[in-house]
């Protein structure tokens, strides 16, 4: 066999299944080779920035490592901000970027370019083989280095001829043998001691009668986690927040509430105000998005104790099952969520309040809700708190274009799960390529588009910068010349759309659109 | 004024008025300063790709720099493939990138990123102010560094603080004085004594009977430089060539022809195979664009002498007068090309081929051919040779989606200039979003789409890189499932737009859209 086969016969001994991909000539033999191996399944995307989110979206919800296959720098120059995305929400993945063959680099021919230097500010981890028999050794530490929690950017070069060249490895001896599959990492145990030192802490703040607050991020955003969180909350009174950006939230139904620290500054200032104690589990201590004039980086008081119980590289799920049982709270019962079926508004124009009710209410059990619906998505967030119970994932890096495709990850990841895709018009233009891979996939996506026909954010932030501005300024705020037409654009890609402007359209187009097994895209105008 | 108000002045002083832009919230003052300072067009695109790519078509039609507006690390990776094809291409492009303010970077927000790693590898000059005094300097500095010879890609990192704290300067102080404004250089002078080396080294190569090539690139392919190769070639009995990804190439009626080396690797090397000398003018010795299993990456023959008479970063035109001067050839009459109109096929199924012809005899006078055509783009690069004369630009990076951006950039450098942008379907879906743009600012681009609903270089490519393959391999270049529909996409982003499957369906519509004003696109259904 071939290198590039060997790199298959690794990856596939290692538990990876599905590529997501672009691949160019460089990447042939590698593709090739999935015609020879079988049990890896190629996702194609036609820009980059869909393969990297969809490789987020899909590990995330999957709990394995995703594989993306780039063609050479400017491949992976063009996946780069979903990656930067994933890196943040701790996303484990692997690209594998083709390369030139070793000995035509120096040639600087058009397509060649610094890919170590392009690759650098995203990933880990990052290696470029010399020889076709250092691969299947590579694509396993690659593996292995995407798994190390809480998950890992790891980059693996390909060049050409070690893709081509022959060579002479046994089947079974790739990577190793099959006991040196390398599973994802749980995190450092944190030590009894640190446990007992902030039980100790916990239990005076309480006598002192400080206000605590327990802010919860990463892998402890899921129900277990919660549960245990919620046991040492009603020990110690304190309040359960979760960090702003969430790789993976559960919630909804039969989960324990959280209060999310708020996007807008002033709004997460005031939250957290109170606090004088703030304990972190897997989440840094708050910061503002951005910086503006005239307010402070922190977003939490000055004077506040900031007790980290676990950073994001501990185990926060046994530190908080320690915690709990040195509190004695492990009996606790948690205080879950129940079913709120909220009022749905009369018949009228259509508004992000309309949409927030009727979603929640209609959102099935088990859904994969993706938000990137960035200031239209408010009355979403807070009504489905009390829906059916579901994933809620989010744009972690702040680079926008995130959310199109990681809903294609997330529907391949859990084909038996309904995707609800809440998008902003502005950042769904990023990724709108995305639309084309969910119906070549018959991806089971309902996608509920806010067309405001502007990035409705930043003229909420020029306020916040205290920048003067005028028409210029504004015109690149707007969307609407010429407006875009959500229907054509998908339509364009196959896939089947509705525009809606009134509340009981929209009402139908949702409750149809659920009851699809397909993608299908809900253009809802808003002002 | 503010830090971000000097640095605009600056920029006006400094000759740009047009800035492409794709900005967030820490580019807020940037882009409010336009409404207090008059003199600079905003261009909005709604990825970076087409910004930058964008800026790259400008700054090659309008002899000026260009400048983009770029939303911190994310915004910027997302113009890199463009700043690659730029850069390669030797365009001279200003990004000014905004980052936090430098007093947030520490608490790692989510959208904080290694900028200065990001812009490295496609950057020659890269600078981080570090107080709002300092940016009306960098600003002119950064617009020198890009217009020294022959173009390069500076990239200006703006943390907001810079932008949004005030600064005492006097307007007329910014960046100096008026006779600091920094103009393009020119390159270096080429040596007397070189000169006549090589004026030597080919007189006697024609005693020998050696035969000779001229290879011409970079700034050696327009109209002057063309004519006086042609001059030296007449002379030492040359053929003319040149290099197979050109930035601009002026061509057609009253044109020198030049033979263009082309991008089979096979038919390149048979093209050079008989030259024992070769002179490059601001060109490389021609490599493979990618390195093949059994083939050279050398596509001349081994035992060739190269003469380098000028590099890239030589003033190639003066190098060539002076040599023409050197060989008595000052005033030979330079061969040019005439006009001939081209027989067209009868009606039938449309063709690459036909297009070809068809698209030659219609070029109006002083057109710019974008050409992204790739596998289907033969026909019109041989029949155009003989068209009315025009500006040929190509994508000089390999990296696709690099041809609707560029044709937005050259319709708003040349608004008196027909833009004929010969765009691929695989690669079009790269950069879609450019559609948009030409509608907002009206730009007069006839975009001719090939639909032959797959990525067919990529078949091309499997059997010169001696992959096996199979329907997993194939399915990865075939876009056929769905089918795009580029009318609805044209549609959806406000451009008008014709599907044909005829030859004569395609003449009427080629004719109908060059004789618009404004965007359309034909959508040419080809096997």
């Amino acid at each position: 066999m071939n290198g590039a086969e060997s790199l298959v016969r690794s990856l596939i001994q290692q538990g990876i299944d599905v590529c997501f991909a672009n691949p160019g000539t460089s990447e042939m033999h590698f593709v090739a080779a999935l015609d020879r191996v079988s049990g890896m399944r190629c996702v194609l995307g036609l820009h980059e920035t869909i393969v990297t989110g969809a490789a987020d979206g899909y590990a995330r919800m999957v709990g394995k490592r995703a594989v993306t296959l780039l063609h050479t720098g400017p491949g992976l120059a063009n996946g780069l901000s979903n990656l930067h995305n994933a890196r943040k929400a701790r996303t484990p993945i692997v690209n594998v970027v083709g390369e030139h063959a070793l000995h035509h680099i120096k040639f600087d021919a058009p397509l060649t370019s610094d890919i170590q230097g392009i690759a650098e500010p995203v990933s880990h981890w990052v290696k470029t083989p010399a020889t076709a028999t250092e691969l299947a050794a590579a694509g396993a530490e690659a593996v292995d280095q995407a798994g190390r929690h809480p998950g890992q950017i790891a980059t693996l070069i390909l060049p050409a001829n070690t893709a081509w060249d022959k060579v002479n490895i046994d089947n079974d001896k790739i990577g190793g043998n099959k006991k040196t599959v390398s599973k994802r990492t749980t995190g450092t145990t944190v030590s009894d001691a640190t446990i007992n030192a902030m039980a100790d802490e916990l239990t005076s703040a309480v006598s002192n009668d400080d206000p605590i607050c327990i802010i919860l991020g990463g892998h402890c955003l899921r129900a277990e986690a919660l549960e245990l969180a919620d046991k040492i909350a009603q020990r110690c009174n304190a309040t359960l927040l979760a960090e702003t950006f969430k790789a993976r939230f559960q919630k909804g139904e039969g989960r324990v509430p959280v209060t999310e620290i708020p996007y807008p500054i002033d709004a997460a200032i005031q939250l957290l105000a109170p606090f004088k104690r703030i304990v972190s589990v897997c989440a840094k201590p708050p910061v503002g998005f951005f910086a503006y004039p005239d307010k402070p980086s922190k977003l939490y008081p000055e004077d506040a104790h900031i007790h980290q119980l676990a950073d994001i590289h501990d185990d926060g799920v046994q530190a908080l099952r320690a915690l709990a049982n040195a509190m004695d709270a492990q009996d606790i019962e948690p205080r879950l969520q129940s079913r709120v079926k909220h009022d749905e508004p009369a018949d009228g124009p259509l508004t992000a309040d309309a949409i927030g009710v009727i979603t929640a209410n209609q959102l099935p059990e088990d859904a994969i809700v993706i938000d990137e619906a960035i200031t239209s998505g408010r009355a979403c967030t807070e009504f489905t708190r009390s829906a059916a119970r579901h994933d809620w994932l989010e744009i972690c890096g702040g680079s926008i274009g995130g959310g199109m495709p990681t809903a294609v990850g997330a529907a391949i990841a859990c084909p038996d799960r309904k995707v609800v895709s809440l998008q902003a018009d502005g950042s769904a233009m990023y990724s709108v390529q995305a639309l084309w891979t969910q119906a070549r996939e018959k991806l089971d996506i309902t996608t509920i588009l806010f067309a405001n026909s502007s990035y409705a954010i930043l003229k909420h932030e020029l306020d916040n910068v205290q920048a003067q501005s005028g028409r210029v300024a504004l015109d690149m705020m707007e969307l609407d010349r010429p407006t875009l037409d959500w229907l054509a654009l998908a339509k364009g890609m196959g896939v089947d759309a509705i525009r809606v402007t009134s509340i009981d359209e929209f009402r139908i187009a949702l409750a149809r659109g659920l009851a699809l097994n397909g993608p299908c895209l809900i253009e809802a105008v808003i002002p």
